[in-house]
């Protein structure tokens, strides 16, 4: 089969999508020692790990990124151009679980700043800019009609770029900025793609492939302060999958009746 | 042919054996449509551009990175562990030059810093730290026995990992740290590996996909104050064409030398 597969989403949401098109990612990546799946018509919502861990836990590298509605300017510029465009990339680790970590490109999740302008909080210089196009570090000045900024600066916007050039040009979806121009306004996650890439480490890493990487991670975990991504969320999972999680009544009742269920 | 290249620089310097595996890289690209080479057993020195345009010019996205000596420390830590780990990637551009940028996951070049420490300017927080492992902005301090700190804080750091993992763990290289402790100390670059991909973006991108990403650039380069990564380089290299470079009468000499040319 080939190693570049197509997975249309037909214009539903990306996750049962996805899930159809891990198998032959799956298959493809064993034939072939990689593979490329561009996931088209879709409409993303929730997180990029969801997708990578089941590919490092199967024993591969794995990528994944998408575009967005824009949130962030291009590097020298003052208008919402690209998306948050998250990024994912997971690592098998043979015995245990894989390595995935996940992150945006922007600087701090507009969440978090929606939550510093509630509470009156200053934000970190390098965290956005507001109408106008200055740097500010006034929570609320970001959320009326401002803009975020990439992590890092013009090396985030890079980032950032590049994530529009793999979830968009090289799949054939929209770039965040027509992604807005075609959006219905419904307040729902607009159309988009996205770009998931698997790689075989046996192929070309040697057959000690597995032993010569958890080699890097003991001596990166022997250095003291420091964790490996998503270990934090790894262990609040298994916390809660022994004692269950709480949530309000409301939202148990409203989740149910989305379900159609009534056990 | 495979898709998977393996390319042993058998102890060489990587631009010939990177120069060597170009026609097979854009052969396999051509075959299946994606391609990956590892390049092993090289010393690497200069830059990722130079081995991205080539492919970009060709019509293909292309990406690489490649892991150096231990310059940063991980999220958390204070101990020099990944190298600067620059990553560059392409996106082809036909009819004219293709987007090349090429980045270091360092906050700052170690070159800056000395330049800054020299001439007793403060460099930015989050530049670096000092040999306590304390954040600074004494340009003299990060020199003296300290590091430079990844750009954005952990989410280049993830990056400065995702690099070691595919230069090091994909390619069965050395990472920085085995880099270091092999390393015989002669002042040259260590021994290390390089990550190549090239990506064909006429497959899934639609028949259209250099419209539609020349269309993404458009509206990029419409917003005040922005430029494509590269265009400065590109233009320094245009000048330089026309007029010349000057460099100092030792330096020629040394070069004439080196290459053992009397002419």
């Amino acid at each position: 089969g080939p190693s570049m597969l197509r997975v249309d989403a037909g214009g539903g949401f990306a996750p049962l999508a996805l899930s159809a098109g891990r198998a032959p990612l799956l298959a493809a990546v064993k034939d072939h020692g990689m593979a490329m799946m561009a996931l088209v018509r879709a409409h993303h919502f929730g997180a990029l790990w969801v997708e990578i861990e089941p590919l490092a836990s199967a024993g591969y590298c794995a990528f994944a990124c998408t575009a967005y509605m824009p949130a962030m300017p291009p590097a020298g510029g003052a208008k919402p151009f690209y998306g948050t465009n998250p990024m994912a990339f997971g690592w098998p680790r043979p015995g245990g679980e894989p390595m995935v970590f996940d992150m945006a490109s922007a600087s701090m999740a507009r969440g978090e700043v929606m939550v510093a302008a509630r509470e009156g909080h200053a934000v970190p210089a390098g965290t956005g800019l507001d109408r106008d196009g200055q740097p500010t570090t006034d929570a609320q000045a970001i959320i009326d009609g401002g803009m975020l900024l990439p992590f890092g600066g013009y090396k985030g916007a890079g980032i950032a770029m590049m994530i529009e050039l793999l979830a968009a040009g090289l799949t054939g979806e929209r770039f965040s900025f027509e992604a807005a121009a075609h959006d219905n306004r419904d307040g729902g996650p607009p159309r988009g793609g996205e770009f998931l890439l698997a790689i075989d480490p046996a192929r070309l890493g040697g057959e000690d492939w597995a032993a010569h990487s958890e080699g890097f991670f003991a001596e990166l975990l022997a250095i003291e302060g420091t964790r490996l991504p998503g270990d934090r969320r790894r262990a609040n999972r298994a916390q809660s999958q022994r004692t269950g999680v709480t949530i309000p009544g409301a939202l148990h009742e409203k989740i149910r009746a989305l379900g159609g269920r009534t056990g």
